[in-house]
């Protein structure tokens, strides 16, 4: 097992990586507050995970109160956030009974989301079970549920007391998933890490094969990344805007096509070769860099084409992004391979140009 | 003018308490990071006093997004904080467009929630127009919306950039919000301020008459108090749970009675009789104590007596309150007038006496 730190002074709290850690109970005991918990989960892992964990947390004198969802990004919404706060009224669970996230991005989110406003915040642990969740959504407090016109549009910086992350799961998830996953882990070679970049070139043939080790790898590098970032801005008000590489135009297409349709990571993909190609438009970086950027990215099995939605419609759906101020869309750009940088000086015609290539697989 | 400071560190601000302050655009304008607001208020408000902040704000150039809400208790609920969210998205505001709360306790709630959660947490400035908003709820940061299933239950700690108490508001308040209003006031003497309650027991007819200086007065003194306790204890892990003092039996009373059947101010009222009684039982305070609480809650308007929900409904309506920790209900009870203590021992054969003898007019 390796551990990480995500030093946030009072709030700090460690990263586990390792296999088997769904078995390891005391992980999460110890830092509970009160021998109970409520595990979120969804349809999907439940059947895979929730017997082991609750049957470890019920050895360790931990009860347990099992809530089950739906399964998808379409169910990140208000409704499903009541289907855990009543949960957690109905069962009496108090300022003292933390939330297990047990699942993918989008149980990480909800249940985070939940444990910030309920009773006005309770304590939560991660325990992400899929690739992209390990090395991303479920480091760094950032929970939310999306909006009919937004992504994540409501939510909350909420840091989790732990993330356990079991390497075992990845056994179990589907290629589409795993490769949604390399999205993140490939971003963060491309806005700060270039050696990791490097390495996924070389590697990304045995990650997609799930190489054990490989896998563990990436899940720490990635890892150590964001909670390096995190820990310098932790309420994203400099460089970890950084992390948001590829998301504006991502969440324009989560959007777009409809959220569930594209997974998260493969809306990321397809933002990160726009984003790469706006870049490239500005002068910043060269038709090589885009080449290798497009490469990867298809050799991770993403998408490499965002869908034709249209430019006004991306620039519609753009207009609601989070990282909007003073009305100017903030992109996050490439100055080269392992370098990133914030503008909000980027000029409409390159946008249109970068967008009107979008889906025509130019 | 006068101004107090709820000493926050880098999250300090100040409160504002004064006749025409509302025209006074510059008090708001000089915290915006962004000349643009939603002004969050009700169908009740809006026609007296949204015309008037809206003129100033503009003449200080200041766009205005305004939101007008129902009115009432009944609708501090998911739904009317949706209406907020789906207003703001639509009016493309952005991280840096702050809320404007101007109204009573709903209002400042609602508002300060969808401040908290909307973009993961948006500025807003606190313009409280009822005595209860400007004394109690406006000032230090709790938000919230209610439950079904209970009062307060789904919310944040969300600190707001200044409170704004234009006085002259309270000359448009019905007598039934006054007195709510002046539950609170009686609660800080009652807690921490005995010199302040005996003041309140020589005024009390001056307040209800509305006589400008002692209303004044008595919001200082109340926001003085409370900005004292928030500063120690801004996420009530300690003395701040003594301002629940009279709440646990309150929220019981009015989710019993149906949410805006009681106003907040009366159930606070009836509560904090209860909470006398159950000291007085406990041998904490002498009969004479208990008749100076309710002779001050009668001169004020407010109701003595706790409706008849019958023993086992308050219990079962306790159960769900936030205090609720271990399976035990935390109460607040007097050890004298101005000084109280947090009970998690309270004999059970005590609490359903006094439970018992609520609504019979003991």
């Amino acid at each position: 097992m390796q551990t990480l730190t995500v030093a946030l002074d009072a709030r700090s709290y460690p990263i586990h990586i390792g296999a088997g850690l769904i078995a390891r109970a005391e992980l999460i005991a110890e830092r509970l507050p009160q021998k109970k918990v409520a595990v979120v989960t969804n349809s999907t892992v439940a059947p895979l995970y929730l017997a082991p964990l609750r049957r470890a947390l019920v050895a360790a004198g931990v009860a347990v109160v099992p809530i089950t969802l739906p399964d998808g990004e379409a169910h990140k919404n208000w409704e499903t956030l009541n289907v855990i706060l009543d949960a957690l009224l109905e069962h009496r669970c108090e300022r003292n009974t933390a939330l297990i996230a047990l699942g993918g991005g989008v149980i990480g989110d909800l249940a985070g989301f939940a444990a910030a406003v309920y009773q006005r915040g309770v304590p939560y642990i991660q325990v992400p079970t899929t690739l992209l969740a390990q090395v991303d959504s479920a480091v760094g407090g950032k929970t939310a549920i999306n909006h009919p016109l937004g992504k994540n549009m409501v939510g909350a910086f909420h840091q989790p007391l732990a993330v356990i992350t079991d390497t075992d799961t990845l056994a179990t998830l589907p290629d589409r998933e795993l490769s949604a996953g390399l999205a993140e882990v490939i971003k963060y070679g491309l806005i700060r890490d270039p050696q990791f970049f490097a390495w996924l070139e070389a590697n990304i043939g045995r990650l997609v094969r799930r190489e054990p080790e490989s896998l563990a790898y990436a899940i720490e590098r990635s890892c150590a990344n964001k909670a390096e970032i995190v820990a310098l801005d932790e309420r994203e008000s400099g460089p970890r805007a950084l992390l948001n590489y590829g998301h504006t135009f991502g969440h324009a297409i989560e959007a777009g096509v409809g959220f569930g349709t594209w997974l998260h990571g493969e809306a990321v993909a397809a933002g990160m070769v726009l984003a790469a190609r706006l870049s490239l438009r500005l002068g910043l970086i060269a038709d090589a860099d885009l080449a290798r950027i497009t490469a990867l990215i298809s050799a991770a099995g993403l998408p490499r084409h965002a869908p034709a939605l249209g430019r006004e419609r991306y620039l519609e759906l753009m207009g609601h992004d989070k990282k909007v101020q003073g009305g100017r869309i903030r992109f996050i750009l490439l100055r080269r391979i392992g370098e990133a940088l914030v503008s909000d000086g980027v000029p409409e015609e390159a946008l249109v140009a970068v967008l009107g290539a979008a889906g025509t697989h130019a």
